[in-house]
């Protein structure tokens, strides 16, 4: 129920993920509402008799304009809660979202918990660059201490690690590589960051896309406009295609959340990812780097 | 002086705008080390007796890595103190610097001091799209607080008014089009600019390089990640030339910053724009909008 055009562009999306990549998906929501989707986009007959698709009720929405942790504990039967329901009882391997960042990150904490040793889940996305770089925090936390980009970094190589990278290096996005470079959360990260390994100092956008780390930690403002403009500027050329999900870094579950803007070809690209990304068994791999660690 | 291959991508730079772009140079610093990049680049003889191009002598030179501040004041004939005494003087019209920006800012603010109301330059980026989008800052403040971006606003809508944009427009640039959406210096600065006229709200990478707005204001950390991720990415893809150098705007004289990295081609044009800033009379412009109020 979550994005721009929905239901109609996920009902079309999971059409498409289910037809044209083989990933079998859950559509959670009103049942009406799909149902009228599902004529809007003169799907064959009865969605529900499609095979690999499946309609799961959901009598609540999270709107986008709604206080995003109030709302979520509101309405236990939101088409998010009831989804990441599916996803803590088993009977869904990921969820996609392309609702609200908070209302996703509140269900996912309320309904699945964290991976132990992470404080505050972050938003990771794999850049299309490289063979893949990871950017953490894409814009779960905009407001950060110093501190927290040594959580990011402990995620992101995790998680790279996850992806089978051996002995990730990471950096910090930066507006110049020599040491006290940056804003004042960039000058007082930078020592602390140097403690970890793979620490390949700070890095600037260039760098960043001629893969010159395997991850790059960043506050997730900073993390979601170079995301954002790198889509725009892309979007112009069609150089790189940053419009992929984003993976809620930490929660015990593997939830990808999309743009609210995302079209049909986007969310069933996401759909497959989340599948990817679940078979990969990330959260396992998580948990084993993360083990002994506080993030 | 300054730049990463310095003196000979300046000295190259200066030929290039004499010979192509007909843009008189006066070229500041080590007589020896000029006379060397001369000789480097096979410049025709005697780079003095090129018609439109002058040599001054500087005997000092302003390390990228010195604390610009301290250097600039201890060095009086640093190029960079040099080349602002030629323009004060009206030997001048206008100042190119590829060395670095605390430098050059240090220098002008001792050499041309501020138009009258400004109380920090700022470092302002015409980007290359839709007739031109002026961006404040890009780069010389990465910390500010809220109230600063009020002052950009002023200073960008100044410099839009000097290029002839009629009742200009703009916007914060943000992760998100809706009130509320950001970091918390955007949250606390958009009711601040809400009481200036031309305010369009948020804007998001995408809505800036769409031309939505006249000027994006933003600090300086976010705006030279916004403009490095533009170039980054434009550059494999050529969509968008956004290689040229920045204007100080506030001081009392038109001075650019050009990138350290900057080749003589980009430099030469950055020498273009200096003569087409400077025969605008943007700093004449500046001051009269400027006038009645203090940024």
């Amino acid at each position: 129920m979550g994005g721009d055009d929905a239901p109609r562009v996920p009902v079309a999306a999971a059409l498409m993920a289910v037809r044209d990549h083989g990933v079998p998906v859950a559509v959670v929501g009103d049942p009406p509402a799909l149902a009228a989707a599902g004529r809007t986009i003169r799907a064959p007959g009865d969605l529900g008799e499609v095979p690999g698709l499946q309609m799961v009720a959901a009598s609540q929405v999270v709107g986008m304009h709604e206080d995003a942790a109030l709302a979520v504990r509101a309405k236990p039967d939101a088409s998010i809660r009831v989804a990441m329901r599916l996803l803590a009882e088993g009977r869904a391997a990921a969820v996609v979202s392309a609702g609200s960042t908070g209302a996703t990150l509140a269900a996912a904490l309320l309904g699945l918990g964290r991976v132990p040793g992470v404080r505050r889940p972050v938003l990771a996305v794999v850049l299309p660059v490289a063979g893949g770089v990871v950017l953490v925090d894409a814009g779960a936390s905009p407001d950060i201490q110093p501190e927290a980009l040594v959580a990011h970094a402990r995620l992101g190589l995790a998680y790279a690690a996850a992806r089978q990278v051996r002995e990730p290096t990471f950096g910090l996005l930066n507006v110049g590589a020599e040491v006290g470079k940056g804003n004042e959360l960039a000058r007082a990260a930078h020592p602390l960051l140097a403690g970890l390994p793979g620490f390949a100092g700070n890095v600037e956008p260039a760098a960043v896309l001629g893969g010159a780390v395997d991850v790059v930690v960043t506050d997730g403002f900073t993390g979601n406009v170079f995301l954002k403009t790198m889509e725009a500027v892309a979007g112009r050329g069609g150089v790189i295609d940053a419009s992929g999900a984003a993976l809620l870094l930490g929660v015990d579950g593997v939830v990808l959340v999309a743009h609210g803007a995302a079209g049909e070809a986007d969310l069933a690209g996401a759909l497959r990812t989340a599948r990817d990304t679940a078979r990969a068994d990330v959260v396992t791999a998580l948990r084993a780097v993360l083990g002994p660690t506080i993030s």
